[in-house]
């Protein structure tokens, strides 16, 4: 089978919406954006053995390219519209590709987005990029910056569960040997839920909003700058899943919920009014964990008392 | 020197346009579109020894990634605006991404092209994709599939200059033992004009546009193919440079002229009183090279006579 006829069976869609006057196949794709929103547009690329391993499921490298732009445009508080996609892979192999179509078009079509361009090009590693266009009212934006002392700080979810199911990834096993613990852990690195409902229903009453991809502290310590406040968090405030806590001590378990990438929840902060009552938003659950001071710095209290988090320094060589 | 320093140096603008509401720094970025106009989306990767040679001047690779995209913006008729960049190396040498840096911003400023995100990341080996978003008017937009029997063909510039100053830069040499049409040859690859401003002119009466990439011939196809027409080019009328014409014996021009890729001019059809009289457009040479006809296929004439072209079928493993 020529690899032009797979990519084009896998990568055009046979339908498109009324935003896409133009789709695949021309130079460019010509998009109509609704009248008086602003787009917000983001960026994220994989390489295979840097941002995951090599063997994770075609399908989830699909997936997973797709929902880490999606927590990107959930933190801006945005409704994702457009994707393109630049892939480098090694040689078209149509059974890896169509795992991987599968995986991406699963992740976009739950929340609406269509692909409106792609490249692929051959190199010797897997490579991909992936960008969405999403609109936003310009009153809804929600940025990094804008936290101020006094503040509730929020995350979605549960938070530790990625780097640890990246773990149960790594060690070799036989699938019917994982418990559900693992699979469910597992699941949570391989196909990251991204809180779009969430970032949409926060927009008007957040104040400052990130996506956690790099950890918990790592990335509220970045929201915290960028706003010029400081922040005080309770570690045992911290939402666990239980998978989380069946598996690990609690010195591990504070590890990984300070410092455990790639859960792709969001961290958002907000006049405590706003939140305060609810335990969920859009049907996920949000929980409480700190609050923003006017110090510049971020500190961590265990059962309230001061408990010195060692951040590791590890920065993940990529930046938005 | 910290690498995230070198790259924050080199890539995070210090200004930014009304129209970049948020910039390079946050989750995302936000822009706001001009009001009823349409956007036009383009995307291009660049992979270090499959799309240009592996020691193509850093400054070369930024311009040329940029420029490549520039054009399919070009052939759609439309005005450049943002541009994001996912960037994939191996290290981040600085000397390279100053290098980079520079030739990138070069072909973006000069078209007001604004970066408004980025990601980098390493990996095995260059890896280079922009995308960049532009405005378009909706009753300019041109795409490739509007071209009508009778319509004129036109194209841009010179044609196989460039895939010829691809095969210079791989010959062993010395900077000093190059001829002045090697260089100008040369630059033709390494630095491509965008026609933006040809693009613009044209968009209110060409019926279809193309971007030269893969080779005058097979790109003229696609623009007929798209349509559900057919042509007739005279080889004769293909405009080349005095460097091309000095370089080569008449069979090499032809070859050149038909098959040579990366000369990134237009290619364009509209009725033949539109521009019939006119020698330049936007300060940019055009020549009417054949006519397009009800017939499905493309034919050359070589000074009135049937030429058969063969088509080498080569295909890049690269997609729009």
């Amino acid at each position: 089978v020529d690899e032009f006829e797979i990519i084009r069976r896998l990568f055009v869609p046979e339908t498109k919406s009324a935003s896409v006057i133009v789709g695949v196949g021309d130079d460019g794709a010509v998009l109509r954006p609704k009248p008086g929103y602003d787009l917000v547009t983001v960026v994220d690329t994989m390489v295979a053995g840097v941002h995951f391993p090599a063997y994770l499921r075609a399908e989830d490298v699909g997936y997973r390219s797709v929902a880490v732009n999606l927590s990107d445009i959930a933190a801006m508080g945005g409704d994702p519209k457009w994707m393109t996609l630049a892939l480098t892979i090694h040689k078209a192999e149509s059974e890896w590709l169509e795992g991987f179509a599968r995986g991406l078009f699963s992740a976009a079509t739950a929340h609406g987005v269509e692909l409106v361009g792609g490249d692929t090009t051959s190199g010797s590693e897997i490579v991909v990029s992936v960008q969405i266009t999403g609109e936003v009212a310009a009153d809804r934006i929600i940025t990094r910056s804008g936290a101020r002392a006094g503040d509730a700080i929020y995350v979605s979810g549960t938070i530790g569960d990625a780097s640890l199911g990246l773990a149960r990834l790594q060690l070799p096993h036989e699938d019917a040997a994982r418990s559900s613990d693992d699979n469910f852990l597992i699941r949570r690195f391989a196909r990251p839920d991204a809180r779009i409902a969430v970032g949409q229903a926060i927009a008007s009453e957040a104040t400052a909003a990130i996506d956690l991809s790099d950890g918990l502290y790592a990335d509220l310590e970045k929201l915290l700058q960028a706003s010029g406040v400081g922040g005080r968090i309770e570690v045992n405030d911290i939402p666990l899943s239980a998978a989380l806590r069946a598996a690990a001590d609690s010195a591990a378990v504070l590890h990984l919920a300070l410092a455990g990438g790639d859960d792709y929840e969001l961290c958002f902060t907000a006049p405590s009014a706003a939140f305060d009552g609810k335990s969920e938003i859009a049907g996920v659950p949000v929980t409480r964990i700190g609050q923003v001071t006017a110090g510049g710095q971020l500190s961590c209290t265990l059962a309230g008392n001061e408990y010195q988090y060692h951040h590791s320094g590890y920065r993940h060589f990529s930046e938005q």
